[in-house]
């Protein structure tokens, strides 16, 4: 079409470094979500900061999801005819967003005269199991990808979605798909590191809308950030930290906005690296504190107490793909032979989860349901708490000094989680903040949320 | 997901047909535009028509294009980040559209209770060259959309599109894409009918805007047709009556808004059948008169009257990927050695096929280019033609009667088309409709275009 090796030269020996100065070169997955690529000047700026990092002499991957508002729009018009949509037709509507960003950042990298290529999930080789809007990657084969790169190609490839491997069935992988496309895709191709760009600069200690003075976290284990995700700090999904910390690929949380060094995610194995400097990498005690209002609470009132019972209501949940948190179990109570369990689950899987219940209460024989929206979860998450006793004697005399009541309790080695009531939820953050001394002299910068 | 084979049932039980008049199970192939399915209503109303034809004990496939104004906004968006864009990027982009429209359509249609699946063009086996953005189709495995209606199902293909069988690339094959799909796949699957709805009820002896009585032609064979669409008849495109006559699809082009018979255009093999009622199919002398405004001239004037000068143009012409029509060549003028070479093309190719002309001026040796896009093309078509010598003298003496001046002329066995300035072809249109009684007593209902 257009001649852009001269452009493409030009460029290179512009931005050549400094003589001296040694230059790696590596293999960079880069995560543009929906805000990104919102609209032609998203775009655009988006293909400015690829084509500068395949400048900089390195093999460059885009993963990319649907433009802002596309699958907003595309779920609107499935509701105008029909309020039961099979869920793989809506797989396949929803798959032509990332379809039309993939393909117009394409164009505008080869609009500065970079070579970009675009890639759908299939093509790219991303494998899948068949469950529809919920699909699970099993297996990665990127050799059109590799191929492209090899070319000198920038690939672009559609986040979020895949093909499942029995049936050549087009699926999307749910929430975090996007994230957990970028992981995988580094994974298999042994990428140097998976940038995850978003409208933060990194991780924080707390969410700074709640805990203004909240600091960013520079460097954490995966460990950690898998805690933190899963107690529900929204910037990374869970799946992706996952994704990552098994396949050993180191994640680079960074603001599409500006060139600042973001939050490193170093997996597990790399826990004891150096840093570029050489100077050891520190592990701080307390890594941050996480909330979440996005969870419900259901008690089953009156579980016959007998082996299997659990079993049997947590199998009911789990067939209706319903993902539980938090799990209590009362004692026997009055020597009615009779128990409650209560646990949490995200409130958009409450109704399904609920149902399924209802529908099984014959066949385990429990009394009746309670279910509540109105809870949020903190979470308090730092490897030093392993050797740190003292963490959850400070923990929870700060709640109780505030007089927070805690609902629920759940803990790992690196975790302590509560259930409180909603609204004391942020005071409850703030609180732990402080008594764990991570209050910075700054207040952070905007705080927002990513896309699929 | 839901339980749709009940609500089938029943609907099948109330549309059985009168006891006594047998019911013959078919294969249709069904084609719906942009303009159909251009809103949720839209497609809420093709779904009900596709379900009545399942009810009514046929299978279906549906071939669809993408929703009324989507390809605008596509095509849109990209011109705001680029204005060279890639043609593969480009197929990319625009395939998205159909994967939209068809998976609603597969919604709407589980909605009413029956069962249906959307497929792509790639999963519908409709294997292309890799031409982007002008494939043609060099196989259809449609494996998938078989075993689909073995199953019961309703299929939905996204129309315009396919895979390049060299580089597993997705393509799209351009004007008359949808239109291709649906005849292709009505071949492959040896369907009894392939049904084009369009927002007129069939094809007419001339544009109803301009001969307001123009009649409805019930059947024609293929091979007028043929000459009808490439000489600007806009129902149907070229290529699709093509593929239809090479494997003998009968076509029935009829409107979504009605339950009319519209038009059937007859594989010439079938001529000869005879109608439902055991009526020999009448041959009328003349099917219709057809004109066309989308065509520009170009005069490729002083070329070095030596051999292979004209095949050289024709050799540029083609490797722009441009159509030519018309060609006239005038003998060698005044002793110069040089000749003048005149051909039409569509309008929208025009510039390329200029720059790749003024490119080759060297090499050829031509003295200049002429181009005007102020023409029209007016064809009179009828398979009668061939044994009825008097027609050209009507058509002649007519035009000349009107006193409109003709600048070309091109004939077939069965078509005689000739090109006259743009501002005198309508009244052409309808000197020569009426010079062969083909005026009807009524006037025509609307007349409009299909989409892709």
């Amino acid at each position: 079409m257009s001649t852009p090796t001269t452009e493409v030269h030009n460029a290179t020996q512009q931005q050549e470094p400094p003589a001296g100065r040694a230059v790696t070169k590596q293999l960079i997955v880069q995560k543009f979500g929906g805000s990104s690529v919102a609209d032609a000047d998203g775009i655009k700026r988006v293909a400015k900061r690829v084509v500068d990092a395949q400048t900089a002499g390195n093999e460059v991957v885009v993963v990319v999801s649907a433009m802002g508002d596309t699958t907003d729009e595309l779920l609107d018009l499935a509701g105008q005819v029909t309020d039961s949509a099979p869920a793989r037709e809506m797989d396949m509507l929803l798959s032509a967003g990332e379809r039309i960003s993939m393909a117009l950042l394409a164009m505008a990298i080869n609009k500065l005269g970079a070579s970009a290529q675009s890639f759908t999930g299939s093509q790219a080789g991303m494998i899948t199991d068949g469950i529809h809007g919920k699909a699970r990657i099993i297996d990665v084969d990127p050799h059109r990808i590799r191929t492209a790169l090899d070319k000198g190609n920038i690939a672009i490839v559609a986040g979020f979605q895949g093909m499942s491997r029995a049936t050549n069935e087009i699926t999307t992988l749910g929430r975090g798909g996007s994230d957990t496309t970028a992981v995988a895709l580094a994974a298999a191709l042994e990428a140097d590191v998976c940038e995850i760009y978003t409208d933060v600069d990194g991780i924080y200690t707390a969410d700074p809308r709640v805990v203004p003075s909240a600091q960013k976290i520079e460097r954490i284990s995966s460990e950690e950030m898998l805690e933190l995700a899963a107690s529900g700090a929204k910037i990374l999904h869970l799946r992706c930290v996952e994704y990552a910390r098994r396949f050993g690929v180191p994640l680079h949380v960074r603001s599409s906005f500006s060139q600042h060094e973001g939050t490193w995610v170093i997996p597990s194995a790399e826990d004891k690296i150096t840093t570029q400097e050489g100077v050891a990498l520190e592990q701080p005690i307390i890594s941050g504190v996480a909330h979440d209002r996005s969870e419900a609470k259901v008690t089953v009132v009156g579980v016959p107490d007998i082996p299997g019972k659990a079993a049997a209501i947590f199998q009911v949940i789990a067939d209706a793909h319903s993902n539980i948190d938090m799990i209590v179990q009362n004692v026997s109570t009055h020597g009615t032979g009779r128990t409650d369990i209560s646990f949490t689950l995200p409130i958009v899987e409450g109704a399904d989860a609920l149902a399924a219940l209802h529908a099984a209460q014959d066949q385990i024989g429990f009394e009746s349901i309670e279910y509540n929206e109105q809870i949020g979860k903190l979470s308090l998450i730092g490897a030093g708490m392993r050797s740190h006793p003292g963490v959850s004697a400070t923990f929870f005399k700060a709640l109780s000094d505030a007089g927070i009541n805690i609902n629920m309790i759940s803990t790992s080695e690196i975790r302590i989680s509560v259930v409180t009531h909603a609204d004391l939820l942020d005071e409850a953050v703030r609180v732990i903040h402080k008594a764990f001394d991570l209050d910075s002299e700054n207040e952070a910068t905007v705080y927002g949320g990513t896309g699929r």
